[in-house]
């Protein structure tokens, strides 16, 4: 018998209760019925994303919400900083690109954050930059960037700081509000514990006047549209009614917990992974790890694309490997959503007997011994 | 004890077992087992579409699939025909005016079939014509139109067919390749007895040679990185994993029952919904009715917008009122996707009953004795 585990950064496990809500029977979107179910999602996301302001849910994925950031806050012609530091803060400047923004690009050493200081330093030498758009967790790298340091700076200026949280919500601390976070976006299948499907943007009010001016085309992703049906508890097109149904049992569940539970409960599991990683001799990779992801070092020797490979096929375990030039250079195990200690022990066991059968030399237990620590401790 | 029965035009009512594959365990996208899963999907859509052209899958509303036909197959400043004879012809002509395509509408009145023959005509007068957008089955006024007639016309001269078969598809006819319809848009929540949240787009190498060419700005919609992923059985975004599983289930249902046995049950439906609304002294709203929904006239001295709220909050059945200057003139019963004789004698029903008590003058089981006729004739 082989189970299946799946601990790559999205998508992620679902827990049952909420898979079993999202099989329920399909309701019409236009009934009291459904606003009811509605209104519910859009507050609970609130306390997801410590914010008062509107959220936007979008039957899309992640990335949907990310274009709908550019296309509805700029104009044609604007110029906007985008720190890529990684595969998603180069999504953010494309998706610039395609729509004729001019992406003045911070790029980061993959691994590294940002340095509060240069963004502070760009927007001090230019005066027309309209945005800032910024990674909470790159998934690509298991990085996390001081969003707080960020929108210390940014708030200060006429630019909005757009922040990219699909893979840190819940997982990596994240105050909208309190912090002055213009926009964040978000998608389904990560710390939400969903199935991909359904993709979030928090906008405040400073935001919502660029939007007002905004000359970009749109039609699906048109904030103004939604704003419109939100205020009625509605939305413009077709929901996607199952996977809104199982984001208010999976909400229900994150408040049951309780939010600093949840974020304490994920950086137990991405610490105890790092104490394993180091226990088995290997490196981690970020200079600045988030707690959605752990990404490390594939040690010399060892061949890293046949290391995921082995976990997933040999032994069900599904984890990620890296992304462009990191491919076969590290491995990715994730902590997010719905995961509790004896995942993150079971990822550490099939990654000892991966390493054993492919020649890597280090005490069989050690991971898994140094993970029992943490929790323990 | 009250029974829910959605008979809205979607969403439709959704197959359990398609339902529980929906809840089954999330697996990862970028893995051999996924790719398995969205191959066979695509390669059962192209049986649903009655086409060999690529089919591309979006995690959207059906409104997102619309928005990618325009914006990839037309460039700024393009001229395009736009059938309007409803809600959702408009919506095409929205996308359009959104993206600077001049839109030249053709409007039609409400619940008329376009004249394949103005399409002709405007064709002929302008050779800058780029596309023709029409809907195979206005969902808004139950309205089928002659694709066939207006694929003809189409295919001789530059320009392509779009057509929205959101809600036609699996209901009415529509031999993609057979009649030369460029494009197909659609939506999962109709005919293919899914929730919502999926679209499909298909696309021949004609209309695949204006994408090439076009210059509007995109990027979720983006059908050059759609096709370069499809060729992978893979897909740019992150899919909603979920729900492309459920496709398959309801694919193999599709197949199963035959296309050819699906389009008779739709048509049975739908006479036999014509047929109740005839006895009970009704008059139907289409010059040219789908077999997705029928459109029927509120007759005089009953309260349309009662009616509907009356049947679905007294008697658990939800069927459609009328949108726009429609609201309370007509009411809509769909018989799409998973739907059977029972289902409509259900509606029938509780339409009597509904009729009853807001004072309408008919004899009780007129109605779905003339259904029954129907089903047993």
């Amino acid at each position: 018998m082989k189970k299946n585990y799946i601990m790559a950064p999205g998508p992620t496990p679902v827990p049952e209760d909420v898979l079993l809500d999202i099989a329920k029977p399909i309701i019409h979107h236009r009934t009291s019925q459904y606003q009811e179910i509605f209104k519910k999602a859009s507050e609970g996301l609130k306390y997801l994303f410590n914010t008062k302001n509107d959220i936007f849910t979008f039957a899309s994925s992640g990335t949907g919400a990310m274009e709908a950031a550019v296309i509805n806050i700029l104009s044609s012609g604007d110029k906007a900083i985008v720190v890529r530091g990684g595969k998603f803060g180069e999504r953010f400047s494309d998706i610039c690109k395609a729509y004729g923004i001019e992406a003045i690009n911070i790029d980061v050493e993959w691994g590294k954050p940002v340095d509060p200081g240069l963004i502070k330093k760009r927007l001090a030498d230019n005066k027309d930059l309209k945005a800032v758009f910024a990674t909470l967790c790159e998934t690509s790298t298991g990085t996390k960037n001081d969003i707080q340091g960020i929108a210390n700076i940014v708030s200060a200026t006429n630019a909005v700081l757009i922040v990219d949280a699909v893979s840190g919500l819940c997982a990596d601390d994240l105050r909208t509000d309190e912090w002055k976070v213009d926009v964040v976006c978000c998608g389904s299948q990560k710390g939400m514990m969903l199935p991909p499907g359904l993709a979030f943007l928090s906008i405040n009010k400073k935001a919502m006047e660029k939007v007002a001016k905004s000359n970009l085309p749109k039609y699906y992703f048109d904030l103004k549209a939604y704003k419109k049906s939100l205020d009625k508890n509605d939305v413009p097109w077709t929901p996607a009614v199952g996977l809104v149904r199982g984001l208010c049992k999976s909400i229900d569940m994150i408040r049951e917990e309780g939010m600093e539970n949840v974020l304490a409960r994920h950086a137990r599991l991405a610490n105890a992974t790092k104490e394993a990683a180091k226990a088995l001799g290997l490196e981690l990779f970020s200079a600045s790890p988030s707690n959605a992801v752990t990404a490390v070092k594939v040690p010399s020797g060892v061949d890293g694309q046949n290391l995921v490979k082995t976990m997933r096929n040999k032994y069900g375990v599904t984890i990620a490997g890296g992304q462009a030039h990191l491919k076969g250079k590290i491995f990715r195990i994730a902590h997010l959503g719905y995961m509790v200690e004896f995942d993150t022990l079971t990822a550490i066991s099939a990654l000892e007997i991966t390493l054993k059968e492919l020649g890597h030399k280090f005490t069989l237990g050690s991971g898994v011994g140094a993970a029992l620590k943490v929790f323990t401790a």
